[in-house]
């Protein structure tokens, strides 16, 4: 391998780890041959797993650590925890340079605190923001912020945008990606100042590096007509889990009202290819990985009761991330 | 009929109207006996309509009026386009104590203003919310402020709560409604001053005619743990319309998916029972009629774009609302 890419991996964090994370870092490195794994955690349980799994033996290195961040940690008590615990070291090991992006599937208040101790911001940027990855019509979306700060100002909402577009570009490659503010709809006067102040800074000082497409609605998220859709953690952070509530909801009834009788099991049984297709398209585990916007190293954030497969996903995320020069593009748009 | 319930309905808001109107009032009233219609509208549209439906002659009055206010009216717009449209006489009819509750399926914007100028607000409640039904695994909640407004302070939240669960109660005559505030399930401080300091008051300050019992989270919304489900305008809005997209985006997933091939079309058919069965439990037409609360006399509003089902089903929530004594349980509710 010349000059890999190097990815360091908090393999304690989440439900099932560290089983899930290696069998998820086995899967990616069948599709990913480029990628070099710094594998953070207590090797006594880390090393059978990769036995098992067959990982290419020059494809990763552990460090080995027997002190973990649990998920019922407060940030400031894993903060306190330390600099011995697997997601310090992961996190560290950006500040020295020994990876180019950091993953964890831990607690996210803590990943979020000990980042922000061990990484610098990037320079013009005042808070860092969670986005993630929102299927729709076409694609994907991206959405943030998505809880990093209940409270925000027209400036960080420009950040948001600048930063937003700046990852669905390394993401996906598209040139001019499209920005709305979330708004609501009432006949009533349109959002908050802060919101109104936002539009008029985005209208007035066109960014060349993204299109301003003014403000959109909830059920408008999903439509595929924007790329990046800006709002406060706190909205951003309910609209996310409303959605998910009401995609369980549906799924969860349509089950039941399939297996509600003999004739349809069976015609479910007939359908069940089809159904499958939806179920794969709807699969949380394919957009697995949000991202924490704004300081000066890609930091990933795994969903905790995801799967191996969900895992390998972010795994992606994060490969594409570094290649697609995430943190350059935030640079760049920063005009 | 003795003392009948009387309705006033503004007969010219909404998506083909007055025609599903009149034949929503029609469904309503063959369900419904003991109800009066006083219908605010162009007669030489509504009568042949009413002709048609074959509505008993002694459950309605038609109260002529050529003037409506138009769903591209601004609020302000409407309010001085005034006194002469459908919308103004059917609100001012509960002022002159000849209806007992209005409904509307025109201008939210335009109820709501000409509501507030015409009706008083109930001592004590400082703002009027919108507030709706929303279904979730044991039935419906209660969801407020739906958009009526957009910042809101702890007294603001606690109005609501009392206001949401009597509106429960006089729907579902359940005795000791459960409310919650929705919040978002960041590690990071949870919520901000206003939602925490309304988690306070309502803690220590127990009412005894509902039980207050904490945050809910986004996703937990149509789990049906509780009951009432308190917000601010802003929020409960893109809630409101993130589920909505989110329940949109999936079932036209799922009929894309269904019709796919030739099997999953024929499987499909052999399983529409169920299918049926499926949509009609998410049918929006169920839920129809959100409900306008703080003000003196009941003020319902119609989804603009429903039809003469939905229509219908409001008018059920109207009869609901009177003979539940919503106004007098918000009263008692004040304590």
């Amino acid at each position: 391998m010349n000059n890999p890419i190097k990815i360091a991996v908090d393999a304690m964090g989440g439900e099932n780890s560290p089983k899930k994370i290696i069998e998820g870092i086995k899967l990616h490195s069948l599709v990913s041959k480029d990628i070099f794994y710094n594998i953070f955690g207590d090797e006594n349980l880390i090393l059978p797993l990769i036995k098992k799994s067959k990982l290419f033996d020059n494809s990763y290195k552990i460090i080995h650590t027997a002190e973990i961040i649990k998920d019922e940690d407060s940030p400031l008590s894993a903060a306190k925890k330390g600099k011995n615990t697997s997601m310090w070291l992961s996190i560290e090991s950006l500040k020295k340079k020994e990876s180019d992006a950091i993953i964890s599937a831990g607690n996210t208040g803590a990943l979020f605190v000990i980042a922000k101790l061990n990484l610098k911001m990037i320079d013009r940027i005042d808070k860092p923001a969670l986005s993630a990855l929102w299927p729709n019509r076409n694609g994907m979306n991206i959405v943030l912020d998505l809880g990093a700060n209940i409270e925000c100002n027209e400036k960080n909402l420009v950040d948001f945008s600048l930063m937003g577009s700046a990852l669905h570009k390394s993401l996906f490659q598209d040139e001019n990606p499209k920005v709305a503010i979330l708004n609501i709809g009432s006949e009533e006067l349109k959002g908050n100042n802060t919101i109104k102040n936002t539009y008029q800074i985005l209208m007035e000082n066109k960014n060349p590096l993204f299109q301003f497409k003014g403000y959109v609605e909830g059920n408008q998220i999903m439509d595929g007509d924007v790329n990046v859709i800006v709002t406060d953690g706190f909205t951003g952070n309910v609209a996310l889990k409303t959605a998910e509530g009401t995609a369980n909801f549906i799924t969860s009834e349509l089950k039941k009202t399939l297996n509600s009788s003999l004739l349809g099991k069976i015609s479910s049984i007939l359908n069940i290819k089809n159904l499958k297709k939806f179920k794969n398209k709807l699969d949380p585990r394919l957009y697995n990985g949000a991202i924490l916007l704004g300081l000066d190293k890609p930091v990933i954030k795994s969903h905790g009761s995801t799967d191996e497969i969900g895992f390998a996903n972010s795994l992606n995320v994060c490969e594409k991330i570094i290649k697609g020069q995430l943190i350059d593009k935030i640079k760049k748009n920063i005009i």
